[in-house]
């Protein structure tokens, strides 16, 4: 061996999770520059709607952008949400994988607590500066700097300095310059971002001061706070053995049974007598620490076989049918709209979501290119717009596997956009920059559900558009024979031509429209008269 | 509002690196039960290869996977390479983020010191069992368990035991019992997967037991051990201002001059006088330690305006033309085989990377469906496979953006296989699972030159065989107007009629002969004359 063990392993190392970030920035999203600075915005943007959400209050957000240098912008955030203590403002934006809400079972944007911390660390990287941090919660007001000790993760706070007032009443007001980014006006770029931020969150107001210094305000299209997401309990099937163990072990239940049936959701009473019938060699009444792995396993494995209530919807918050709707029209102002939303479906076996989808037909609908218009994918998962990744996304993969031609739908020319949220306590995004929802197939499976009962909408809408104007050419044709067919019946019966004229005019218009707004089978057989009218015509 | 901030952050919770991927443990490559059981087998070798590697020694893999449930699997992996010393055991395999990788700026296939703790992670959550270790270095054989303490991210070691033999001279095994996964044979699964490692490393023997007992066995195709890869200094171009920084702080040298000629690479005197000259203002002869950022930062940005020598490539190790060569001979017999190397090149400014790319044709390249073969493409990066996540990767994207069709190769019709292979100290990955490399245009632009020039060498070889074939059935086409014209001459010239189309033979033979070995010039003018030939001879 020409290297020993114990010479290779002097280079052991252990490293903090903020240098294993610092050194692979590009899993946090920060992989170009025009992404970078999507990243941050989104990151901020994120946070703020979700603190309002839990604090009950309608959001407002500011968002200016502002050019320093070629590569180099300052990204301002404000927000009228509840502030953060002081306390915990280090943390929160100074320490990767800490925050409120990785271990809450509840709905939110976030579920890292990496978000924030991430565009500290990446501010500090890039410019060496801390975050501006201004913060007015009910009974506290103060500015400070945050950055982040990076070999220990750990926050850094400078420049405390307390406020007897401040612009906001109450809110968070973040500020950071950033290098290594830039601003892009694609459909890639914030302004894209925001916009559909807006598509997705009704309920908030949006106002954008571009690098231009252009404002761009997406104003409410409702006033109505989306319903409050329920901290919910476990569900036994989206428990895993581990889960079960973990949980038995800190419980301060007495008993095995009593800690099954008040920690998980729809445990009853005869829910627990079926587990004990199930599994008569466990001690239901033993202490639920001295729980082991392998009678864990069997309970969990046992829970496979006990029909379960689905679990509870209330911890999911969709964003409901009428409100897409108008906020459709607010933003894309289409020809047509057809909108679902599923009923609550689980995968894995216990996390319950949502999928919501919408198709909006012409108007700004649909993006423009060389050759008139495309669809396109407007992604969401508990209302964030995913705008990268869209290779590895659950949405994609269902949008593509639709046959759209059968439902006369062509996604390469016609002005549609195909809006999808997928609403879940834990979604299951593929990377840590939570760019797209990893492709588990009951959420594959609902959200092209959901895609093709919008299509058949969509469908019929399309194919009522083409009928109507089917219908008037040839009535048209069939309208250009009726002078003629007048003449030739005058002459063999003596009426006055324009009198028969008239009535077969009459006629026609009559029995068009009964087809036009009639049953199928009506129409078809107005359709083959039509034909055989035309053809006779055409002799 | 309704909910205080400090009601809120009641809920403010730390947690640990190993919590946080045991809850998204889909980031880690853990995303199906099919996925899950290639991305443990993927870890073990990667770890195994890279041991091996690093000590001198040409490897030995032995790989079993054994069926205990539906969804329940073991995992064995052996190697002959130079073994962890204890004291390391338990981190190398029990906590996450540490290893002996991730800070050395050197060529190897893991850098994250996340890979094996993961499944150590995996096997806990979804067995509660341990990993069974044993190992031998060359002073010291021991077995024992490894798992982790999940809240702490901390080893916990069990079982151990000094042995005085093992069944191996030196290296190491490690045994797990994984759930929730599952053996698949597609062109995702195990098998493909060290098939490719096989092609990708030619120097490594693969033993693989599959679930069914079945042995597949992947011979060396070449005794060279490949060169070993050099820790190399960074690259000016490659330093953030923060980099800077963080080294000269912790530098041993007195001086800011002597910190910047030996900390870098390329960093000559001359370049240092240069430096000095555009930033008058800076005291060179300062302690490093007393750098400020504003001050790393015009250094930073002021090597952007030196010209630098493009960084030592011997810290990058490719395949080489002849063992890729060799080895796509040995696994895919294929009819033609292109192979390039491109000269390194440099990403963000400062990291060296090398493309290597092949094309081969026929035999068992490319994928067979219902129609005959389509193309495949074969991801490496540092020499390890990738089977996942193709849509965002840079390899992809590269080979996409090509117009195959214009070097007269039909992608979704032909048996071809493509083959890249990126090396580099520093392989960006588009996420923690490493499946895909994020898509750097420098890299991408490298990896489309690669492949257009194996298209190239295809293309040549492509219509050389239609040239052939088009000539061979003109060939038979004149001769069959051979017999007639030799009657005709031998009529109007008395000369004996198979003198005649003997000669007339020759002359034919001979023509075509030149033509298919000739120059293209040449080629083309007997075309001409073969096309004249031809239509007079329709007349």
């Amino acid at each position: 061996m020409a290297v020993e063990a114990n010479a290779m392993f002097k280079q052991f190392k252990e490293h903090s999770v903020s240098e294993f970030f610092k050194k692979n920035r590009q899993m946090l999203g920060y992989s170009s520059m025009a992404r970078s600075l999507v990243t941050i915005v989104h990151e901020y943007v994120t946070n703020s709607l979700d603190a309002c959400e839990e604090a009950g209050i309608l959001p407002n957000i500011a968002v200016k952008v502002s050019r320093i240098d070629a590569d180099r912008y300052s990204v301002y955030v404000a927000d009228n949400g509840p502030g953060i203590p002081k306390q915990y403002v280090g943390k929160a934006l100074g320490k990767v994988l800490a925050g409120t809400k990785f271990h809450r079972n509840m709905q939110q944007r976030g579920q890292q607590g990496i978000g924030a911390s991430g565009c500290t660390l990446f501010s500090q990287v890039t410019t060496g500066k801390p975050i501006h941090v201004i913060s007015a919660t009910s009974s506290e007001k103060y500015k400070c700097d945050v950055s982040i000790d990076i070999m220990q993760n750990k926050p850094i706070i400078a420049n405390f300095e307390t406020l007897n007032s401040t612009e906001i009443e109450h809110g968070l007001i973040v500020e950071g310059e950033f290098a290594d980014v830039r601003y892009d006006t694609s459909d890639h770029g914030i302004l894209e971002y925001l916009k559909r931020t807006a598509l997705s969150n009704p309920h908030c107001e949006i106002k954008f001061t571009d690098p231009d210094g252009k404002e761009h305000l997406f104003v409410r299209s409702t006033q109505t706070m989306p319903q409050r997401a329920n901290v919910s309990k476990l569900h036994p099937l989206g428990l895993t053995t581990n889960d079960l163990l973990e949980l038995a072990h800190i419980s301060l239940e007495s008993r095995l049974s009593s800690f099954l049936t008040n920690s998980f959701a729809r445990f009853s009473k005869a829910k627990l007598d079926e587990l004990k019938s199930l599994l008569p060699e466990i001690d239901f009444s033993k202490d639920p620490k001295s729980l082991a792995w392998d009678e864990a396993e069997r309970i969990v494995s046992k829970f496979k076989d006990i029909k379960w209530l689905s679990p509870d919807a209330s911890s999911i918050v969709p964003i409901g049918e009428e409100q897409i709707r108008s906020a459709l029209i607010n933003i894309l102002n289409p020809e047509q709209i057809n909108v679902t939303e599923r009923k609550p479906k689980v995968f894995k076996g216990g996390f319950p979501f949502i999928v919501e989808a919408a198709i909006a037909y012409g108007g700004n609908a649909g993006k423009k290119n060389i050759d008139g218009y495309e669809g396109n994918i407007l992604r969401f998962a508990n209302r964030v717009p995913l705008l990268f990744d869209s290779g590895t996304c659950a949405i994609t993969e269902a949008v593509r596997s639709i046959q759209w031609k059968r439902y006369g739908i062509d996604l390469d020319n016609y002005p549609v956009s195909i809006f999808v949220n997928v609403s879940s306590v834990y979604i299951p995004y593929s990377g840590v920059g939570k760019e797209s929802i990893s492709p588990e197939t009951e959420i594959v499976d609902e959200i092209k559900l959901a895609c093709m009962d919008v299509a058949r909408g969509l469908q019929r809408f399309l194919s009522g558009k083409q009928r109507s104007k089917a219908f008037a050419s040839k009535y048209k044709l069939v309208m250009r024979y009726a002078d003629q067919l007048s003449s030739d019946l005058s002459a063999l019966s003596g009426i006055d031509k324009e009198h028969i004229k008239s009535k077969l005019e009459n006629i026609v218009a009559l029995k068009y429209k009964q087809a036009n707004n009639g049953e199928d089978e009506e129409i078809e057989s107005m359709q083959d008269s039509g034909q055989v009218l035309q053809e006779e015509s055409g002799q």
